[in-house]
């Protein structure tokens, strides 16, 4: 799998196309218009059952009868015809296709059925597609576009990846007038070939592409996806939106484009791992991934507000505040170079608020440059610039007052040259978003967005975007990605498993599960399995009071429900008792594990689960009995490296746990990140081991030790 | 404070205007123009220095040379100039005023002197004013607008109140393109007389808005805030944006309409009290306030999506699911009907995907009304409906195979009776809300708007916009507001506190604090408060061991860091030795509390505090060692009714603690409510108490015990 295929299918030099007929209201003759007025150069050859001339051009009955092999095939015919003529062009020699027809995986066995047939024709001709049940694909570099909706004008730097079509050919017109544009864009349907990955990666070493959308509803390959998102995060953003966690959710996707939904927290622990922003709506889907696309990277978090209304300027900076980014007061020599540009009273500190301006150079020019030229801030967000829109809003009162000025003249009148306030960002290096309530019939919306500046039409959204630069800056700031240190399987592990699977054991019981664990070093307590009373007095003496005393073995799960686990037992007495009980509730004979109690009033969990779409993944929250309360736990795929694991546990909401917290010492978190890597490769070096629970893991000191595990076998 | 006077200044038959000329790009005049032009039918009187006419209208210099006593003066004129023409006003009659002049309260120490010498003549001539520094009001039931832009059309359901001018004014074109109209609109400016509550009071009861829309950076008086809100929200949907909460925001508020900014969780539990809808961004002040405004009160939570694609589809589902809805699987009997109507293999069970349907009829008429009369949900949204808007969007490509054929052509061709469609939600009295990539200048999204069905530019929109109507819900659902009961002082607690006055306490020793909580009614464990080693042994034989033992003295303060606290204290040694150990670490002999020990898990904690601008608030949430780690605390205005508190211990993030958990049986909601409810009470019947802190509270078996306090006084 290399870069150079999907090139080649981005950038053909002829297309074919069956279903495009003269009919205007047919899908495939809207595709093939897409082709042919968009501007695409290379050669187009319509092939028709009956049609003599398609769209201008002479059509082939068979493909077989082309006057040259097509580098690309377009279908847009009904499922139940496809094959044939997707066949004839694999006799042919094309390599490349797009299959747009609906009818496949999404519905149902039959046509569950017809998409193996076709995958099993392409494999055999060689043939790598899209689709089927897609909408295309867009390359504005060749001003190729093979959706339904016209796509004309400047290229833009904004990459899409949509595993739903909608996205590349409903929200065409949705996109030009938010002055949204795009690089290069792949509805990839179902997936039957080509999927999302494959294109992340074409999109990652494309020049022409600097930020990348991905609307995902499901990853088939979750290990390949992180291989290829880590190479392209640090250097390119990437935003996801993931849909299909709910149940509902899930119903509609599956029959969408066949795919499983999975669940939204382990798509979450991949984004936070593979580097990707995840957004929340289409909308930011867009327009984040536009304002990565179009900004220079930024520096910090420190953020100038320039408004023309406190109203804005104060959401901008409540929007900042909560999503990372500081605000700084400006210093005075700053203020007092804003002071005389701005009403007397006006605030200059930041936001620097020009009240009701009305000169326009000044907020979009003057103040900004001088902003971003001292130093003081990383980036900047401006509300308010307007002209020609406001003008226009108003003109319907104004225009009694002004004989013989019609709307155009006024419009033309207030018109300016922008040119310097729209390379402020650039020119400095800054990255800006502008909040604007105009749309692009305002000369500076539609300015700025056609000179890659972002506009968005409420001050919360330019807020929200600038703040997800800073959030990007940490994955640059990340530790350039090292696989996992290899951990190899030692003896003492090796004999346990091969010991629980000799019994046919489901699960290992506490004490061989801790002896595993501790074989790869993670620290557990001094422990001793005793088998009767004096063997247990014996531990208890050499470990010392107080012991904990817990039944131990590999039927008995739930122990503390069961009134199995004893806690604080300070005299031979109270052993004694202790290991009766236990006798008693076990209702059989069972072994008992003496150990030492540890103490600790911080617990975290640890865990690792196989989860069906994407293997085994590692969970990582806050521990104890209030975990399902609190519900503070975070995933990852396993296996993860020392840096991922120490950046895992981190991620937890309640961080302030790991720190110096009331006399407590700060919690040694390489020791935390050591267990959950080391935990994260032990079911690729045991394949016995399925899942592994680690609850409590009790803070002791500084240091974390696993006070209960379950480990669950295959 | 009563209805009428604020009802009387929105409907003036007669306004007078100084400020206003005949320059069209004056504020003032962009002002009166638009009380010209937008449909008002009273009198119009300009007031100005030099020019005989404006806009038309004879001017006279002096307001005293008026024909009539104008109900109604606006003033646009610098404000040096105000107060003597104000003041003119005053003595001619007039009653109202707007003041739209800024350089009051917002722009320093001389501005707002002014402010203080224009509410003495306000109140000197009793006029009742809006401003100043605002942009005036909107009555569309009389078609008076006094802001700058053009409003004009059929009237809307929604009243807006908007302590930002710019929410009144660089909107209009914004709310105009996205279809959304207001009944009534009020920017308050400064609030120097008429403040947002008095908006609210009036909006509440008036009959042409059906849902209120809220900006808000300051309420200056929580309490008459509160008691307003409370009458309206059960009835009538309010919707508010709180903006300041951050330091820069607050920043910008305060030099923006004089106003300080509060702490955002106080705003936060003051909404949730009041039983208003919180948003995070004005595009959701508007457009959730505008569903609120059209749609019929939904009755359950159960929301149908019907889409034309999987994945907007799928992202209802997703936005609904988290946010309160569910979306049921629909029954066999229900699909059976939809089946027909959609392509084979689309699903049907919800969402219903017609796929690529074009048959718009049968997707916004048949299939709704199907849905909503199945009974099988409470609320639908629709996404995909649209005609004109891809036509218009595609006619570029599609022309030169139809010549001759004009877009305008086309569109009249695709344009069609929608009223089948419109009239769904209506006639079904189920709310909808539609969701779709095009403006208005589609034919649905603009008929949709028109007949009062919010459309929204992304599925997750519409998705939240019904979520928050299932929000609104469970506001209504709240048991009807009954006052806190009274709570009369006692003994016990007077004497407790007269005797801490006379020794000049900052706060009480824990004894006297629990001796005070526990004399109404607040549960404390047994103590006995021991000055020497004696009456501790008495006390702990008395109380059983094992005892919890602590230093007690008003001048001590966080007793646990500095060694002056003993739990488990389980025999007579281990009590002599916590005895003494308090004694020497005291640094001064002190009194002991010896107390029994309680055991449970579950840790809260509540306290009363006082907040300098909304007085004494409560605080609920998860305590003990882990309250700032977790931080889930939740607060309200004092004082409380039991209802409220027990609506505000439901409130936690946490909840899951409070019902049976891991087999500790579920908390007594009632007795926790009652601490919080008493709690609020104390520092209105006791005037010395400043703030009470109980932390934790412990829960012993299903009971809340109070183990520590601390009672601050004033």
């Amino acid at each position: 799998m290399s870069e150079s295929f999907f090139h080649s299918l981005m950038n053909p030099k002829s297309i074919a196309i069956v279903g495009a007929s003269n009919n205007p209201m047919k899908m495939g003759t809207m595709h093939a218009l897409s082709i042919l007025k968009d501007g695409f150069k290379g050669t187009f050859y319509p092939v028709h059952p009956t049609e003599k001339i398609v769209l201008g051009h002479p059509a082939v009955k068979s493909p077989l009868d082309l006057p040259e092999v097509p580098d690309l095939a377009m279908f847009v015919l009904p499922s139940q015809y496809l094959l044939p003529v997707f066949e004839a062009f694999g006799k042919l020699g094309t390599k490349y296709a797009i299959v747009i027809t609906a009818g496949f995986n999404e519905a149902g066995e039959e046509g569950a059925d017809l998409e193996e047939q076709l995958k099993a024709l392409a494999k055999k001709y060689n043939i790598r597609f899209v689709g089927p049940n897609c909408m295309g694909i867009v390359n504005r570099e060749i001003s190729l576009n093979t959706s339904v909706s016209p796509i004309v004008g400047k290229p833009g730097k904004l990459g899409l990846i949509s595993q739903s079509g909608t996205y590349v050919a409903q929200t065409i017109d949705y996109l030009k007038k938010r002055g949204i544009r795009l690089s290069k864009a792949v509805s990839v349907g179902n997936e039957a070939d080509i999927n999302i990955i494959d294109v992340l990666e074409y999109l990652g070493e494309d020049d022409q592409t600097t930020a990348i959308s991905m609307y995902i509803e499901s990853i088939r390959d979750a290990k390949r996806f992180l291989q290829v998102a880590r190479k392209i995060t640090p250097h390119k953003p990437v935003v996801a939106q993931y849909i299909g966690g709910s149940e509902a959710g899930g119903r509609a996707g599956l029959s969408h484009t066949g795919a499983m939904a999975g669940k939204d927290y382990l798509y979450d622990g991949l984004f936070k791992q593979a580097g990707i922003i995840r957004v929340y709506s289409v909308e930011d889907l867009y327009g984040i991934g536009w304002a990565f696309a179009t900004q220079p990277k930024i520096k910090g978090n420190r953020i100038g507000i320039i408004t023309n209304s406190g109203g804005p300027g104060s959401a901008i900076a409540d929007t900042c505040d909560g999503n990372g980014c500081t605000m700084p007061s400006f210093s005075k020599e700053l203020q007092a170079k804003i002071k005389p540009l701005i009403p007397a009273h006006a605030p200059c500190g930041n936001p620097v608020d020009l009240t009701f301006a009305l000169d326009m150079k000044v907020m979009t020019h003057t103040i900004p440059d001088l902003v971003m030229k001292s130093g003081e801030v990383d980036g900047i967000v401006l509300h308010g610039a307007m002209s020609t829109g406001f003008l226009s809003a108003v003109f319907p009162h104004l225009s009694e007052l002004m004989p013989g000025v019609t709307i155009e003249d006024m419009i033309k009148g207030a018109t300016k040259d922008l040119t310097d306030s729209v390379r402020v960002p650039f020119k400095n290096n800054i990255p800006m978003t502008v909040s604007s309530f105009f749309d692009r019939s305002d000369q500076y919306t539609k300015e700025y967005e056609d000179n890659d500046i972002p506009v968005f039409d409420s001050p919360e959204k330019a807020a929200h975007a600038i703040s997800a630069l800073v959030e990007y800056k940490g994955i640059q700031d990340r530790k350039s990605y090292q696989p996992p240190l290899e951990l190899t399987p030692n003896d003492t592990a090796l004999q346990i498993l091969k010991q629980a699977t000799k019994n046919n054991q489901n699960n290992l019981d506490e004490y061989d599960a801790k002896r595993l664990l501790a074989s790869y070093g993670i620290p557990v307590p001094n422990e001793v399995l005793c088998h009767n009373k004096k063997d247990a007095f014996e531990a208890a003496q050499k470990i010392g009071f107080p012991v904990v005393v817990k039944a131990c073995d590999s039927s008995i799960l739930h122990k503390t429900d069961l009134g199995l686990v004893h806690l604080h037992i300070s005299d031979q007495q109270s052993l004694l008792s202790a290991y009766q009980e236990i006798q008693k509730f076990a209702g059989k004979p069972v072994a008992v594990l003496v150990g030492e109690m540890i103490r600790g009033q911080r617990e975290f969990l640890s865990g690792i689960m196989l989860d069906e779409q994407f293997g085994h993944c590692v969970a990582f929250g806050v521990g104890g009995i209030f975990t399902e309360a609190i519900n503070d736990v975070t995933y990852r795929i396993a296996p993860m490296s020392d840096a991922e694991s120490e950046e895992m546990v981190n991620d937890i909401k309640s961080e302030k746990l790991l720190s110096l917290y009331r006399g407590m010492p700060a919690v040694n978190i390489k020791s935390l990140a050591t267990i959950l890597s080391t935990l994260s490769k032990l079911p690729f070096i045991h394949d016995e081991i399925k899942e592994v629970d680690i609850n409590p893991i009790m803070i002791c000191g500084a240091e974390p030790v696993a006070v209960d595990a379950l480990i669950v076998l295959k």
